[in-house]
């Protein structure tokens, strides 16, 4: 790629088929949503500019790829009326201008599994070629619905016909166009300018090859090893179809890799996230995000982890944590939700209904029921009583709460924050804590027990 | 349909296959019981009256029909000994007698997927062509076990030919007898009266039809254009067949009408539920009865919502609900449990570990932890702190708790009902309140603390 | 079988193909560790002595085998270097020279299906017609892989082909042997000592029954019907494989035990796992070890039971629990924990937020909410308040808690053991109750309200 070169994202369509309030190109597919993988594959592939056609109105899609690629150089265009293909890309027309002398990439907002290696390759053969277009193409199993690639009696490429075009022989072709394509900047401009609609009015990137072709201008076909490239859904059973096909090609990447996956039963890994060798995932379990394991740890079942960073031979069993540090060996759950801006420190134990919401929590330390732990600083070998509240927050500000190493909390303690408790030091069950308890000290605050003798009869 | 027609349901049969010690009728396909859906499908086509043929000693077919279909005109026959499908619908013979100048529907008790289309538009047939017996078949790819239907050089229906009886020819015919008929119920008790025993000593409906057709009467077929009429199990493999049959359709009716499922995996949708368009399901979620959810939705993963009904962006993440309302903007779980009777206002949140039964949450308020709200009337903006229970249990009777809007709750607090909690008041964490809490007031019943210096030293 | 026989597993092989660092005999196969199984098949067939080939520096095989088999009389070798089947088996050397005058079972141990029936047929084959060595072979539809059976024109048995070795018309033939083989040893022992090696300086079984044949002594096949005995996994994608083949294989078989699971979603039962008919098992739960469960029971959704034994007509919802036992009309859930060593009594409940440990409790008693019951022994018709805490733990030692019959605990009571409750009596809400409470007593422990009034307003 160099700086000349810019792609042209198709996201102006409809969601008629979908039936959906928002843009198709919105979908998502193994938890990210369609167009931010295309524009992902875009940048990887090293093209630094990019047009995205959106359509009119659009706000959904341009705050979505602002929010994921904040750095990179996008334009939006809005595609005022729907008539095909290239009347498309010439709302981007401005910005393929100040690329006159480079290259075009046509990309499809809907084919969640376009990759950068196909884009790159594709560019390597269209420059090398010194080729006016450059076609995309796949074979597929089942090509109803693309365009067919037709081939001179010397196999050279020699024009796409769509599905409502085709003949009966020609619809047996399995070679066919993904709609990706790379094009000299000069040559699809004036291509585009010089199209006629079809009779319904529409402007086709079809013709767009067609007329280079006819103009004796160099147009060649790129043929993708991975078809995959060209998957799409038309309506939501074909998107279920695609996130399942997706969920098991991660799935199968990481059994490659060394992880133990004994059921794919509702275990959905999402793409960016790592897992070490050794590491077992059991069923019903959803890893998303920047997530990364490490080895032989137990995951699930029935578990939610979304950008987390967990250690070695860490258990979380029946957990949901989200944006958290887990150190190895720890032992959490089941029913546990660790909640943003935590670290779990080494072989801590967390189980039977706890929550823990930004706090630091410190190695060898036990918080093993009905417990909430929040805004607070935890040492070393800690016992927590069940029921432990650490009262975070008065009603109108949240406070903190420091617990020193080898602090024994009674059960049902509140912690009212601010408050620290020193190394060391007890609180008695039972007790609400509202000023510090100094280190190797016990703090009590209850009332004595009565037994009012009979009591029950006498009621 | 007229007043003098009427349904007779085959539901006499026992569960040796399905190894059951109920009958195989009361087997649930997608949580329903089969015989409940043949009813269902029969009332829906207008027939007013159903004769309901059981086994000896029913107790259970009786109880669930009338507690499902209380006001339906829905007689019960037993059938004494199991001698055939002919001699199961003379035991309703009283029912057919009472409508001698209309027309009997037979149905089968387990083939779940018989539906009030299929039926109407076979009577119309039936009737508008003046037949005395309609029989309606489907066409199959694996037609073994069915009764095959036979047609002469015409393509006119001239008999069916059950398994053990067709020969090789025969047992390829894929057009195949539902089971379902209709009859001029006339024509039907003649014939059940003049009926000869088979070899084995039973009497089956298939020689019904072959004395219609041969004593010159009109017999005819309806073709019914939806195969999974017939669908119906002999064991439980088969059964767990239909019922991811069925799930499977399910997703793909809500699919279509714009409900976002990216993964099948663990998702039940029972038949009667609702959901508005762009609401996600997620993996492991079982939705039942008649639940209506919004639009913009999160659901799931791993939960159960039965009976309910939910408004639009609402999140349900790890909850159980039943019989509640949750209003829109909702954002409930992780691990939560919503009892019978209870409204969740809009934007309330309910999160980690917080059951509510028979309660009013009103808008905006918040029970983030570990909480028991039972019982009570909650107002607007309060705020639970963590560890709250709602005492509404004396040992002896229940009793309401009344918390008004701005209302703050300390942590770790007992709300001894009867008991009121005024607008804007506050309670001490760590309180058991026994008594009122004016407007504005703080309530407070806790020991002062000590700390006992040095205590851990000394022990 | 007989004291002079004795079979040799095959455990030596590393790990690269599944990338772990244990070796691949301990890949579980529906959560048992495949040399388990096999370990299990052989001693179940009735041979008494085993030897194991392992890896040089084995400690994992060893301490798992020794802990699950404890009492049987296997002896471990080690293979210095990999160098082919027949070598490993000759570190058995010593083994098998003690029964010279008996037969050797060769068993791999990575094929998890390998069963007691096939290798007791095969031994009475071998044995009766005094046969030499004798191959167990299976019919496969994918046969890559696997050594071929070669027949002569009276179809007797003339040799094993490998995948390697085999010409494009050997490769279809659909014969192929399992590598499980039975010889008399003093036929094995010699050919083991007489084996040339190959050119890559392995030593192979495959030859060792190639001179079997060569040399005229009798050689022969058994033809095992079930072909899941050859089934094992080169990486984990098939291992994958085979999990997901198992686990609807037990489903199969509890479904045609009369087990309702409507959907096979998530459900994974093992294979020891015993269930009464009518259960119902939900989607997402896994049934592990020696669970026993009882009739009419609904177990599941998202549960996990481990090694416990349910009575009749229990509900486990949204529950995990192990080592307990769990007693009929026993209504669990959802979100419960049963830890080991608890018996929970006849209709006993127990949901929403519950923990119970090394616990009994008996029948009829109710706790109902965010309670943690641990060390204690519960009697009849006990009703514990919402957020109860057994404070069984003083930070030095853990203690038990006595509660009599019919007793009424208050909620956010805290039970400070050792303490005892007597019959009938109630604790007060909000109490810590540190000492007894003498029968149908009253034991209170909790400040008297205060209401400041105007509070809000002052602040």
């Amino acid at each position: 790629m160099n700086k000349n070169d810019i792609a042209v994202i198709m996201a102006g369509g409809s969601s008629t088929l979908l039936k959906s309030a928002n843009s198709p190109v919105l979908a998502k597919v193994l938890g990210q949503p369609m167009i931010q993988s295309v524009t992902e594959a875009a940048l990887l592939s090293g093209i630094e500019r990019l047009a995205i056609i959106v359509p009119s109105g659009d706000t959904q899609i341009r705050s979505l790829i602002k929010k994921e690629f904040p750095d990179a150089d996008i334009e939006f265009f809005e595609q005022s009326v729907p008539l095909g293909t290239a009347h498309a890309v010439l709302a981007a027309q401005e910005s393929i201008e100040a690329v006159k002398d480079g290259n075009v990439l046509i990309l499809n907002g809907d084919t969640p599994f376009i990759d950068a290696s196909t884009i790159n390759s594709a560019y390597v053969l269209h420059t090398a070629m010194q080729n006016d277009a450059t076609v995309i193409t796949a074979t597929v199993t089942k090509p109803f619905g693309y365009g067919r690639i037709l081939r001179d009696a010397n196999e050279h490429f020699s024009g796409i016909v769509e599905e409502a075009d085709a003949d009966s022989s020609t619809k047996k072709i399995t070679e066919i166009s993904s709609g990706t394509y790379w094009f000299k900047s000069d040559v699809l401009l004036n291509a585009l300018h010089n199209l006629s609609p079809r009779a319904n009015g529409h402007f086709n990137l079809v013709d767009v090859i067609s007329n280079v072709i006819r103009s004796g201008m160099k147009a060649d076909t790129f043929f993708a090893p991975n078809s995959d490239i060209i998957l799409g859904a038309n309506d939501r059973i074909q998107l279920m179809e695609l996130n399942e096909y997706a969920k098991m090609q991660t799935i199968q990447y990481h059994l490659s890799a060394g992880v133990e996956i004994p059921y794919s039963d509702g275990v959905v890994i999402e793409k960016g996230v790592q897992i070490g060798t050794d590491t077992c995932i059991l069923p019903g379990t959803i890893i998303k995000g920047k997530t990364v394991i490490g080895k032989n740890c137990v995951i699930g079942p029935n578990s939610v982890i979304e950008d987390s960073v967990i250690g070695d031979n860490v258990k979380l069993n029946q957990t949901q944590c989200e944006q958290c540090i887990v150190k190895s060996g720890a032992n959490i759950g089941p029913f546990v939700h660790i909640r943003p801006n935590s670290v779990i420190g080494d072989s801590v134990h967390l189980g039977n209904f706890v929550e823990v919401k930004n706090s630091n929590i410190d190695t060898g330390t036990k918080v093993s029921h009905l417990t909430y732990v929040g805004d607070s600083d935890v040492g070393k070998r800690v016992n927590f009583g069940c029921g432990t509240v650490t009262v975070n927050y008065s009603g109108k500000a949240k406070y903190r709460t420091t617990i020193g190493d080898d602090v024994f909390i009674g059960c049902n303690t509140n912690l009212v924050a601010p408050v620290t408790v020193g190394n060391g030091a007890y609180t008695a069950a039972g007790s609400t804590i509202t000023e510090d308890v100094p280190e190797d000290s016990l703090g009590i605050a209850r009332a004595r027990q009565v037994n009012k003798i009979g009591w029950k009869v006498k009621k």
